[in-house]
């Protein structure tokens, strides 16, 4: 259970087999830094091109094709003064004819007020002088090592994780992927101040941070699509375009879970996610859009309660 | 600011311009019965047949083509012993593979406690003996007549509303229509005693309602699609399919409902919508699927009283 | 068989079951004219307005739900000097970002000549000036009333067929529609003198035409969306957004055919469409896209005559 | 012009930057074969696994990032006398019912009569003991090497092609690739003896080629989506999902086409485009789905002679 401080040196803007930068043991915890989606650093240097270079790879000993990989988010220390936005909304949320209404597209500085926990935009439109973005951290961009020797762009997202730009994946929540490679192959980085649902400005407010994490190995169990779980819930995410199969992805893996772990067959798990399940929207502006399924613990836990009566 | 009570002896499978069942001034109040979505009422004898058989329309006086209808939902009762529901999951709902292992669909009894506001399955399957789903009444299907002669089916819906299974159009909602006749014609049916995100089973709990709401008409006031107010949140609704479509005509309606009410250029409206916004998938079973855009009042408060400055 | 000149007083702007214009009998051949997509005559009359206004209903005597209507389509005379275009590509048809590119909606004039067959716009841009459209006839919009009592937009289609924009339904072409109502209720309009593939700058050449066609009802003959048949092929639409669903719903539709009327099982279906099956992206401009599956005849007459060895 | 005769010995299921099998001048040509999208080669051997294994990466001398890989299809000869398929259709090609009704997926061996270009099911059922497919061949994958690292796999397609199933990249027809690393990096594989329009059984029919092209470099010459030729048409390919996303890219690279190399601006591209342009759904199985814009040379002929006069 040992505790790496891990400072990066190369980054990567695709998520494939690259040579690991540190081994670590499953159970350990590590504490690195990110870059913000254009390659910026907490100093406000250049370190690497766009798109959401990544920290890592993050090699853990003993987890093998079939496994899945626990990733624990301990920690999200912003740690730079300022981060940045895109506005207008993006060409691809809005009506196709609404879309052509739309200003041009500007870059605007946030100010983080990090003891506060609070973001405002350095210049703000006077609408908007009093408006202020509460803290609310997450990892844009991380995933394992994918199948077949494929090296997914970060701009996108598959099985593996990758851009998912979920505002759940935040600390607290214990994120989960399947293994495709010796040693996973963990990468990081893109991580945002916040971010509403859809990134539909096409970013969330995007700066640098330390990130501390923990990794654990669950050996010989297979799982389709990334996971986690806070303390309220649980959920399946689906990578893909258009929505509605991302949505499908989601909600196959919810169904999965169900089955595997809940002891429910195909019929109550549709009952109990029917009337139960909740859906989130992560991101609908990178080329694989994000779904999340959802499902609350509280009523997953009366169903054990009960069926152990 | 009458109250009438209206008992349906007619109803309807499509929303358009059938002649009106009863003419309301602006500002009455309405109680009425609906039937279950397959047509049958509070005491279990068949009156009308599927989709979604309609009490209605509802005609009130002053209503034009360019005004907003809004209708405030004070109060759902269920009024009946039974619900039910289908399973499994739909097979559009997940992946097309996995649709093919799906078990056949079958229709269940929910037994509906209205003291306790709870549902049980009347014979559920062994994992599912301690389920409870909470009393979240809803109204399924309404609407008002659409534009150009059209009359939609009740399985679907549109800019006018229709079968768009949202979860937050319950009690304490105020919805919002766009008015394309004389009267506005309001129909309203399909209520659910809960139901999941994305009534992805094809169903919520399915029953009979007492439902009592009241009607004003806000003139000159022309917006494109349904829109909703809770004690926290506004929201705006696409009915369209794909799922993309639907979330691009809901964003779209939220930026203009900020642009008109708000005083937010697109700019500022796009930070704020970008950094807060948040989606709900109401359906992804329909024809067509609905998704809602939703902004918390207390952000928009907070840019108000800061504008005042 | 008789031969009915119908000269239209009213039109529609919904596919519904408006009181019968014309009652005909099985097999009788009508000849009518159509205004174009904006309502305008022949003479250049404003008659009715957007969109497309239908010429119709046609009552035919025998047809009844669960029918089939079939109509040839034995001629169609443009009779009008003139049509008109929008340009520039309509911004759902390319990629987000390049519709933010695009020039200006505008409305262009085209030169008819009747007897060349030929179209030339009246005021080409230079790089433009030898471009000239052959006369490839079409009727864009045409169906038959849906179920229900829904009445459809005709801006939009169904399994009722409406705006279809399908380059092949001109004449020569025999269409099928499903009966949901007694009479069938036939309206037709929206003529193209020329289309490309997509209706990808919302319109083809719009104009007026004389029509022909007759009109025959096979009993107890039940089809799920609107069917056709040229010299060469026979082929099966889908209508709905995505191009996706559209396609699945052609997909499913030849299934059905070939096993209905050919003799094929699901699996011999399967290989024949896997190797020989032609796609055609009829619009992809209207809120219901259309798309087309197509198979020669030629394949299926050799597997009859293959099977009588 | 050196004409090279390449054995493969290591096969990728990715298309990535992978050390060259061969280094060739421009304009070279090279014979060399492919293995079946399984990794069976002509002799029946198990060569290399799943999916459509390539042979290759070819490095073209000169090509540079940002430049345009031309290869032309010079021959394709079948060189096994059996080639696979799958039935039924695809779930994903049907509509969600009709997958579930749909038989178990089967694998069907194919006689390849190369002599009178013929391909008959060996143990046809009963309908189909007449049914002939016409050798149509096509090269199912090929591609060059994606920008920033990335490794797509074969399953699958993008910008710089892969995976794209399409009917008309046989013999005759010319490719073009955006080049984004040095020397190209060209791989092909997963020849089809014939295949229908959207690969809707999942497979064309599978089998192994010897295949003759050649290459050429156009420098400083940027295309963003692969692109071909025949004699009769010039086509641009979008490569995405849903459907409607991968005609969006077709399109808007098919108008980027005609005004680079047409002297045509939006506008006038637009109206050829709205009245001649023709789409294919080449596939509507893979990941990614891929639909190509085609216009007829002879129109834009008729353009250019035009406007010398």
């Amino acid at each position: 259970m040992a505790r790496h401080d891990f400072e990066p040196t190369a980054f990567f803007n695709a998520i494939g087999t690259s040579a690991p930068a540190l081994k670590v043991a499953d159970g350990d915890t590590i504490v690195t830094r990110t870059l913000d989606a254009w390659g910026v650093d907490a100093l406000g240097a250049q370190r690497a091109g766009a798109p959401n270079p990544m920290t890592g790879p993050f090699f853990v000993e003993g987890a093998e094709k079939g496994d899945t990989l626990e990733m624990r988010i301990d920690r999200m220390t912003a740690n730079r003064e300022t981060g940045w936005t895109f506005a207008p909304l993006a060409p691809n949320v809005v009506d196709p004819d609404a879309a052509q209404r739309l200003p041009s597209r500007e870059r605007s500085t946030w100010l983080l007020d990090r003891a506060k926990g609070l973001a405002t935009l350095k210049t703000p439109p006077p609408a908007l002088k009093t408006f202020v973005a509460p803290f609310a951290p997450m990892i844009g961009c991380f995933g394992v090592a994918p199948a077949l020797g494929q090296a997914i762009s970060t701009a996108t997202s598959g099985p593996n994780g990758g851009n998912m730009d979920y505002r759940l994946f935040g600390p607290g929540t214990t994120a989960y992927f399947p293994v495709s490679v010796e040693g996973a192959l963990l990468y990081l980085g893109d991580g945002h101040y916040a971010q509403g649902d859809g990134e539909i400005v096409g970013t969330g407010i995007e700066t640098t941070f330390e990130v501390e994490f923990t990794l654990r190995v669950h050996k010989a169990r297979t799982i389709k699509w990334p996971r986690g779980e806070t303390a309220q819930e649980i959920f399946a995410i689906g990578n893909a375009r258009p929505l509605d199969q991302a949505l499908q992805h989601a909600t196959t893996e919810m169904l999965a879970w169900l089955q595997a772990d809940y002891g429910l067959d195909a019929m109550s798990a549709s009952h109990l996610m029917g009337q139960m399940a909740r859906y989130d929207v992560a991101n609908v502006f990178n080329p694989a859009y994000s779904v999340a399924c959802r499902m609350a613990k509280r009523v997953l836990a009366e169903l054990r309660s009960g069926s152990s009566l």
